[in-house]
Formats: structure tokens, sequence, C-alpha cells
């Protein structure tokens, strides 16, 4: 018990609000450091407590593996100092998982947010995830957070498999998008002892989430709207609820739409509308239809941000 | 503008706490109405606001068109003045949803629960539910609350639909059972200068429900926490958001056993051991197997309620 | 052993082909019991094993107790003596589906159509569904036919529980419309030694349950192309599988269209261009869209069906 | 329609049966070179059209870019001329399935199969799979064949696009894993004038394939009872089918055994009772549980095969 008091004590502190970020491509869709500076600097005069580096928005699985390390790295360099890097470093295979974690540590990373390997579901128990983290996280170099996103993966970590990671001295926390607020609050009850942190993976449920206990966000939308989710999230950690639902509200459709409804298209597509650089995805990824992107811009509009 | 606000301002209150009440049987499954009797004498001593009668919890579809009105005659003799009667008519045809209403508002009840018809579900879509849910508003003699529970119907009753009904004179909430709290919010958002109630279908959601702006809970662990399940809901409405998070952490496990976990006989059997007539369920309902009870019980003493 | 070879023997042959009657409604929706016999008068003409009465496509969850009865009544005049008269009696309820099945049966019915109970889904698993099965089959005058409709019920009977159900002496076959190929051979394999008999629930793969051991099918598209279902069958019977095949292949796309695509709304338009009276739905049923209507006509029209 | 004509004249036979064979890994999860061409040895003396190298099967998504590579060669050094090496090139981005189904056909396959992406698979409507596959067919010097698995990828490569893509000179057939039969006889009969090929994705449905019209399969049955699997198809291309259905019932337990209900791990077992090579799965896919081990073995037993 003493033990893992201490660990909780010294566990990395990873609350606040992080944009996911995209990753901005050239017409030939190659990797575009230089717009991708941009977005950084940008990025670094807003209040994040980090980034994360190929989160889902970052169109990770259509980069080769030494892509996602060169990204890691190029953000690295354009990093404020007191801001962490959280390195998206999962694979579907416990080996390749465990190098691309070793690899993003040593090109920057502070700590790593391994998503559930999902390719063969059916038999992604919780022994075999348990087994999958324990190997990822003895191995890795800095903290790992847990990443469970069912609308990617078909898949949601089980809460019985996330407590008992959670008393893993190098497993930090959890990135929850599922968005099943039950869930979350159960997690926090369940995990809290250890100083477990849970994120979630969402604006369209930061102030619930808050509400039931979580200490921070990885929001797609804050690639967009950064400075009002992360004032959503000090009206609630200052307790301000009222203010923070008034807040909440506008920002649930715009983030619907840049994540379930029209996905990163969307998001880079926004982004183009708030002064950063989106642009195009690459294959299969297609651009909005017209239509799609009336509507997209509706959601803005009709919500006070355009 | 004007009529709409007029609207709201008339709309019936439906804010605070009910249990959806169980129907007790007797050996030979037909209904118990002493037991019945019992059970609403202590109900009647707890801060609810009402009662819901033939919720999903109550085995509605399990009881005759006869016994469904009868047992809505039989509370309603018991029920405190001040208190709701909010019987549960909905059918499957729009016909039979309006006859049921007209005999259930007959027999006392102050509002109703219209679940969406779901048999065929591929056709639902919100042209189908708008046009059912006017005709059975239309011809109401109390008002009517939506009631939307995928869970057992396989059917979320979509925004949109919500929205266009809200504007019904005649149509005063939502029991959202979904448990989406985005869209919890959502419907918030976009109904709430209509006047429209939002009620929290489940304790397991209820705190990060009253966080987004929802005024209330249909709860079926309230058949058994019921005094703890309102203060919750209290120290929601008071903003004392840090008690009401422990109060609610210890609440979401006792609340799935008795819900999505173990289904109405765990709720009958938790009821027998907070003092109340719980008993068995209609076939093909069966009792919890053992290893089932053991469990249960298990997540009621692990939160200090056993 | 002997015991259930002789069942086996004694059991009620149902091989062959039925459209699941639509119910004919006045446009105030009343049942049209004159347009109903119009319809049974065509369809006496055609090679019909029987009529199924209160499948799916009949709207039963639309009837009141006493009209389901009063139909079976209706079909059962007209009805040559020498076909079955197959009466969907299920209700969520055991006590409620066995009543049905004795009015039913008392009102003419040569054997029963059991859907699955399925609003409690979570607690329908085998224990429970053989238990009902098993009460209904025991008190039932007539013999019994499992009915397995997940895409209204959300709920596909376990094969568990079918092969055990099988060694029911009065439980004779099973409808299965969910259309898992490899479930319905494994049904067949596993039942055939009880004389168990299994009927495609649709015409979409009516050849392939055939190729497989189905003996015949409850077919929407019956209803609308009843000859050309029979002759597809009796290809079937006959080995005449390369002709079976290409009528198969003309009977998909119009029976996804008045099934699963644009359901008993579609079902009923398409008899009317056939000879049929199909008429109005109960609402909540709608009325098909003109676009809707053009694709439906364009699925029968390019199979050179219209 | 003469140049689509003589393109269906042109396109490659691939009908007949495939396993996709399993990569047998070092118990240090290194690819086992040896014990694959051990594998492939015993294979070369049955029957096959070809081998599918890196279907679901394959763990290809746990194997780096090089080891698909790799192993594609290595098979091909051993695979009898006569026979076809599918190879399974897809990847998440277009560059990248590109890039591999070079880097395969350099390595000596004969065709491709690719799979549908799948990450973002609310973004994987038709437009982007037509654009995605397009694009693979256009530069791919060798056949490409279509592979829709729902159950590991979530998706379900929609009949249009099929129809669409059924049309370049360069996409030859469809590997179907989904396995409803209505779907595959429609894509069949919208097709074939295309001289489109239709190959069943498992053993458990492959009668009835064969019954609507598909010209082979690939199972993963086949790397254990391979001889037994290339009996079912010639007794369905010989129109034996009442012995073909006697075969086939007794491969559906089996089949359902080592792919949906267990997994690779549960083929890997059954191979090493088939004197092949099986062994350890990579992690994080665990080895089955003494239990689960037990009713794989029933499953083969009871039908005769051990």
């Amino acid at each position: 018990r003493n033990t893992s008091q201490s660990a909780a004590k010294k566990r990395l502190d990873i609350s606040g609000i992080y944009p996911p970020i995209a990753t901005p491509f050239t017409q030939s869709e190659d990797v575009d450091y230089q717009r991708l500076d941009d977005n950084l600097k940008k990025y670094s005069n807003l209040p994040f407590r980090g980034l994360v580096v190929q989160g889902s928005n970052g169109e990770y699985p259509y980069l080769t593996p030494e892509e996602r390390v060169q990204v890691v790295k190029r953000v690295k360099q354009t990093l404020p100092e007191d801001q962490l890097l959280m390195a998206g470093s999962g694979c579907e295979s416990t080996r390749a998982t465990i190098q691309m974690s070793q690899q993003m540590a040593d090109a920057g990373a502070d700590c790593l947010l391994v998503v559930t390997p999902c390719f063969y579901r059916g038999r992604m128990d919780s022994r075999a995830l348990i087994n999958h983290y324990t190997k990822v996280a003895d191995s890795s170099p800095v903290p790992v957070v847990l990443y469970s996103v069912p609308a990617n993966t078909g898949l949601d970590l089980p809460v019985d498999a996330i407590i008992q990671l959670s008393q893993h001295p190098n497993i930090v926390g959890l990135k929850d998008s599922g968005g099943d607020i039950s869930r979350i609050a159960l997690v926090v009850q369940k995990t809290r002892s250890q100083g477990f942190q849970v994120l979630a993976g969402s604006a369209g449920f930061l102030m619930a989430a808050y509400a039931v206990g979580a200490v921070g966000g990885v929001c797609a939308l804050a690639n967009v709207l950064g400075q009002q989710v992360c004032d959503l999230a000090q009206l609630c950690v200052s307790g301000r609820w009222d203010e923070a639902r008034e807040l909440q509200y506008r920002l649930i459709e715009p983030n619907t739409a840049v994540t379930r409804q029209y996905g990163v298209p969307a998001l880079k597509q926004a982004m183009e509308w708030f002064g950063y650089h989106g642009g195009v995805c690459r294959s299969p990824l297609q651009p909005l239809s017209k239509a799609d992107l009336e509507q997209l811009q509706v959601k803005f509009s009709s919500n006070g941000w355009l």
C-alpha cells in the first residue's frame, strides 16, 4: 500500500487540455513540416497542458513508422518547455508498440498515448489487453496513458482491465473517447487512490467528465477553438459550473461536426477558418462534399463561432 | 415567440426524482396489489417528485391493457396529493397509445411517459416519430413526456425530432435513458427556451445530467435507495458538486447491477434487502442465478449500502 | 431415443412456401376484412403450403389481442382445406403467449409461430427462452414453430436453445429470418434427427437455405410474387439448381426492397402493383416518400417483374 | 460492352480453394521461416488453387512492412508453379497500399488481396473506397481482389462500390468474409457479366456460396482440413449437392471454432493436431485457456475429424 501511494505521489501530472494535433500534408500528401511548425507556434500561445501527437485526429494510421517518429521530433523542437508532448505510440502488435514507444521517447515524448490494439477485437479481452499494456509500460522509458476510442477501434477497454492497469507505476492515466459518463465516473472512483488520471477524449462531454472527476481532456475541437476549450476546463476547475454549462452548450455541435459526424476532413477544414493550416487528408480520406461543408459551417456559425 | 413563451410558462413542472416502480406479483404471477400498496406507503415518506408507473422496470410489456390501467388506479389511491403520477402509456401503434393515454388519464395519471414504438425500428425515423407523438399529444388530456430507452427498444429518439416535438404545448419533457451526456446537453440547449424539461433515465449519470442542465431523474435505483438518490439530486440542485460527486460514485455500481447488468430480477431482489416487496418477475424473466445474486450483493456491500 | 424418433415421425409436415400475409386496413386504419378476403381468394390459387397470419409483415404488434384472433378466424374461413394456417401468437409474457396460442388454436390455427420475447433482451438468454417456449409448447393444443427475427427483436434465438427445444414433441420447426446461412445449416445438422424443420424467413436466401437443408420458407415477397417464390422452391426441391440460381438472382433486390430496405409500407405498395390489396399501414408506419417509391419500382422493373 | 467483355475474357482465373496461411513464429515471436517452409511443403500436395499470404489469419497487422514482403518471397520459393500466390497488401492509407502492392508483386505475388481500410470507418463510404481501390488497381502490376471482412474491420464494402469496381480491368474479384448470402448472390448477379469472381471468405458458408454462384473460397479451415475443403468445393462444382451438404455440415463447427469463436490461436492449435506447425501467436494474441482448448477439440472430434 505504501508503495502504491508513493507511486501515486510520483506520477506525472497530466491534468489539463491537449489538442490532438492534425498532421498537415502538401497537395502531394507528404507531411508538410513547415505548416506543422506554423500551427505549433500558434498553439504555443494557448494555455494548453501539452499536445497530443498522433491521436486519432493525427491520421497516424496513414503515417509510416518513420514519419510517426519524425513528426514527434519536429513537434518537440517547437513545444514550450513547460508543456507536455504526449505521443501516440500504439501499434497492433505488442512488439511494435514497444519499439515505437522507445523511439518516440528518444524523439522527445514526455509520455505515450497507447491505443488498444483492435484488429482481432474478438480476442482482445481483459487478459490480452492487460498483458499488452503491462509489457509496454514495463519497457517504456516514459509514462504511459491508456487510450480507449471505440468509434475507431470497435473496442472499449474493459473497466476491470483499467483498474488493474492503474496499479502499474508507469501507467498514469486514461484517455476515454467513448464518452459513457457512468463508466468514466466509475473509473475515477476505482483508480483515484492510485493517483490515476482520467482525460475526456472529446470536448462534447468535457464538462460532465470534469463534474465526475476527470482532470482534463484531449479534444479535437481544441485544434480549432483552443482558448475556448481551455476556458471551459478552467471554469470547471474553478467550480463555476453555471458559466461552464453555457460555454459547454456552444461547443457540442461544433465538436460533433469535427469528430463523429464529418471526421478529420472537417477538423482540417475548420482549422482553416480559424487561422490554422488544415488542408488535405491522406487518401482514402476524402474532402467534404459541398453539402457537408455547408452543414459544418452552420454548426460553428449557429453557435456564434463564425 | 410570445405564444411559445407563454406555453413554456404554463408547462407542468416535472423536475425532481421518480422511482419507476416495480410491479409486485404473487407466486402465481398475478399482480399483488396488497404488496404494491405496502411499497407505495413506504415511498410516500420519501421526497420524490412523484412515481413513474410502468416504465421499463414495471414489466409493462408483460401486463394486459386492463392491468396497466388498474395498476395506475391503485397507485393513484395511495399517492400523496403533492406528488405526480407519471404513467407509461406507450404502445406500438399510435391508436393504441392514444387509447391507453386516455384511459390512464381517466385513471388518475397526471402526465404520461410515452416510449418510442420500436418493432419496425428500421422505419421509425424522425418523420414517423414526430407524427406519432404529435397525434398522441394532440389527443391526450394530460401532458406527455417523451421516453427514449435504446437498451430496450434498439432506437434512440433523434435529437431533431425531440427539438421539433418540444414546441408542442402538451409535450413537457423527455426521459432519456440512453445516457449519452453530450446528447442530453444538446437537447437541453436546443429546447430550454420552450421550457422543455429533461429527466435522466438512470441514477448512473444523474449528477452529470444535472451538471449539463437536466432537472431530475427517473431512476430504477430509487426503488431501493430512494433517499440517497433524492439526496444526490438535492446536492446537485444546491450546487454542492463535491459532495454530490462522492455520493454519485457510490451509486454507480449498484445502479448498473439493477439495470443493465442483471435487470429487473436484480432490482426486485435488491428491493427485498431494503424493506420493500420485490418478489418474482413474470415469465420469461427468470430469477437470478446464485452466482449473479452474490455479485449483486457485492455491488451494494462494497459501496457501503449493505 | 425410440420416443424421440417416433415423435419425429409424427410431426406435422410444414415444408413449403408461406406468404406472411399483410393486414389490409381501411383509410381510418380499421382492419379491412373484405379486402383481406379478396387477397385470400387470390392466394388460394397459388401452390402455397399455407399462410402465415401475423408474422412481422402482418403488423401484429399494431393489432389488439381481439383483432389478432379475429383475423385468424377470418383467414380460416377462406383457406383451402389442404393448406396450413400458421398463426403468430407470440407476446412478451409467457402467460399472454399461452393464452393467445389457445385462442388462435380455437380460432382455427393449425400451428403457431412464436416470436422470441425481446423487450428485456439483455435477460433473454437460453435459460429464459427455453423456459418460455417449453411452457408455451406444453400447453399449446397445436404444434409450435420457433421464430427468430433479429432485425425486429434485436435478439437471435441461440442455437443451443433451438437444439434443446427441437426435442420437444410439440415444437416442429423454426422460422429463421436472420439469414446467417452457416447458422441455418448448423441448426439443420443438429436437429434433423428429431424431424425438426427449418424454414427460411426471407426469399433473399431461400435457395441457399434449401441448399443447406431447409424445407421451406416464410417469405414476405410471396405476398407479391407468390408463384415465383413457389417456383424457386420447386426448382430447389427438384435439384434443378442452375435454374433455381437464375430465378433466385431476380428475387433478391425486390425482396430486400419490401423487407429490410423499405419495410411493410413497401410490401403493401408492391401488392397493389400485382393485383392485391395493400393499402395504408397503421400509424406510426408512414407511407413511402416519393423518392423511395421510385426506387422500389426500379427494384422490381430492373429485374423484369414490372 | 465489347471492351468489358474482352476484359472479362482476359481476367485471371482465381476460382478454387485457398488457405489463408498462418505465419509461424518462434518462441521469441520472430517469423519462423523454417516451419513456414515445412507447412508449405505439405500444402503443395493438396489440390489448392493457391495460397493467400497475409489474410486476416496470417497476423499481417502484427508484421512489419519488411516482414510482410519477406514472407511473400519465401512462399514464392516453395509454391508449385501452377498455384497462385495471392498476397494481402492492404494498408490503411492509399499510398502505403500502393507501395506494398508493388513490393509484393516484385516479390512474386500473382495477385493481391486488398482489405478495406477501416480506422476512419465513419468516413469510408463508397466514394472513398472506390477512390482507394481505383488508385491501387491503376498502379498495381498484378490483378487485385477486393476483401471485405467486417468482423475485423467493422466495415462491409458496399455493394454499389463493388459493382462499380468490378468494371475496372485490373480488379478480378472479391473475397467476402461477411457471409451474408443474399449479398453474395446479389454481387454475383450484378458483376458476372464483367467476369468478376466471388470467393467465399469462410468454409462455414462455402457450399451456400457455390450454390449462389461463387467460384471458390479462402478458408481458414483449409489450413487444417485442406483436402476436405477442396472436396467440398469439388462436390459443389460437380453438382453433387447432396454429398456436399453432408460434408458441409461437418465443417461448420470446426470452422466457427477456428475463426469467429476462438480466432487465430485456435487455428494454430488445430494445425498442430493435423500435422502442421501452428505454434504461438504474436502478442497481444494470447494462447487459448484450457477450457477453450477443450471446447475446440470437441468441435473437431464430435464431427469425426479427431
